[in-house]
């Protein structure tokens, strides 16, 4: 059975995942990106970029993590673009060139309806739009004995806590106070005492923790 | 000039400072108290306790940090006791019995007059009903050269943030989900912009950070 499982999803000290004002220039709003600069500075994420710098330890572990035994995505919308509403083409193919790093199949939920896009390196995205519970049993389908992993953003991952689907949830605090912006937990999610978390551990100026669900365990 | 200070205040992954349900039997609301069980296990604690275990360390070392170079104590109402409106009679003198830990004037803010309550211990209980920073003035005038620690719960610490009084903010996150009840960042408080955070570090499983205002640096 396919896990859906969410890896390094970041909040600020006072639990925000993305600043006030997002847009075209800035995706993660006001100093959202500040969030990630833990990853950035990772020899994983370096790598990416052929470079060699970075630190290894526990941060690089745990956002390599995100690849490990997994075969297909799912993301929201706003993972996959800055688009809104109805497409004016097929122009916009993702915020990651012609070779996204998936490798496997990327399901994006929207409401408007868009052909499949083959890029290379053997992603394909799909647009859906289709209950949570469906979209994850078609994502764990493609993902063909391997699990699923939830791309995020804030209001997607919400969506999937709430309908009880998601079974490990990697959550790293950062240390920055955004002030406003996006909340992960923005409303009481009583599915939350369903699961129990791991005692934090710090690497670099950032604290992890993961929660699993207690019926899984 | 003194500091207002708050310390170990801690919160549960999911933002909460005290569960849902508060009440005389469970004045943090259900599952409230495992919030502090991290401060439960510190030598400090136990030693208060007459018992001689405990972890020292970094949590024992910021759990203490409470109590040095303060000469006044500011809390909300719900920290002094579970009575809620006009006070029946002056028969509740606190959770801490005749001999307070404080030493020193402790300043409750409240709607209802009281007069001055001195217990043992060089301990004087105060009942203020005026503005935060009218309520710091006097505190900081009663701690003689000394700091003034805010005390708690959720709502004061939020209106001394929001007047911007407070100068050093040391929060905690514990491995807790609580799904609902109080939160300290319930709404955007823009003023946290103006406040710089330490890198997060972690000590038996809980994160803490400090932050400082800009313009005290």
């Amino acid at each position: 059975m396919a896990r859906l499982r969410l890896h390094n999803f970041t909040l600020s000290l006072d639990g925000f995942a993305a600043g006030p004002n997002q847009c075209v220039e800035q995706p993660l709003g006001e100093n959202g990106l500040l969030l990630h600069d833990w990853i950035f500075q990772t020899a994983s994420f370096q790598s990416t970029l052929g470079e060699n710098g970075g630190n290894t330890g526990r941060n690089d572990d745990l956002f390599r993590a995100r690849t490990e035994n997994v075969g297909a995505t799912i993301m929201g919308r706003h993972m996959f673009g800055p688009i809104r509403g109805p497409w004016p083409d097929e122009s916009w193919r993702g915020w990651w060139g012609e070779a996204p790093p998936f490798g496997h199949d990327v399901f994006v939920l929207t409401h408007h309806r868009r052909s499949d896009l083959v890029m290379a390196n053997g992603t394909t995205f799909h647009f859906v739009e289709a209950e949570p519970y469906q979209v994850f049993a078609q994502a764990a389908a493609a993902a063909d004995g391997r699990d699923v992993v939830l791309g995020g953003g804030p209001s997607t991952v919400r969506q999937f806590l709430a309908a009880g689907l998601i079974d490990d949830v990697h959550l790293v605090i950062a240390p920055v106070v955004l002030a406003s912006g996006e909340r992960l937990f923005d409303q009481p999610l009583s599915i939350l005492s369903g699961y129990s978390c791991t005692p934090l551990s710090c690497d670099n100026g950032v604290a992890h923790a993961q929660l699993t669900r207690k019926d899984a365990l």
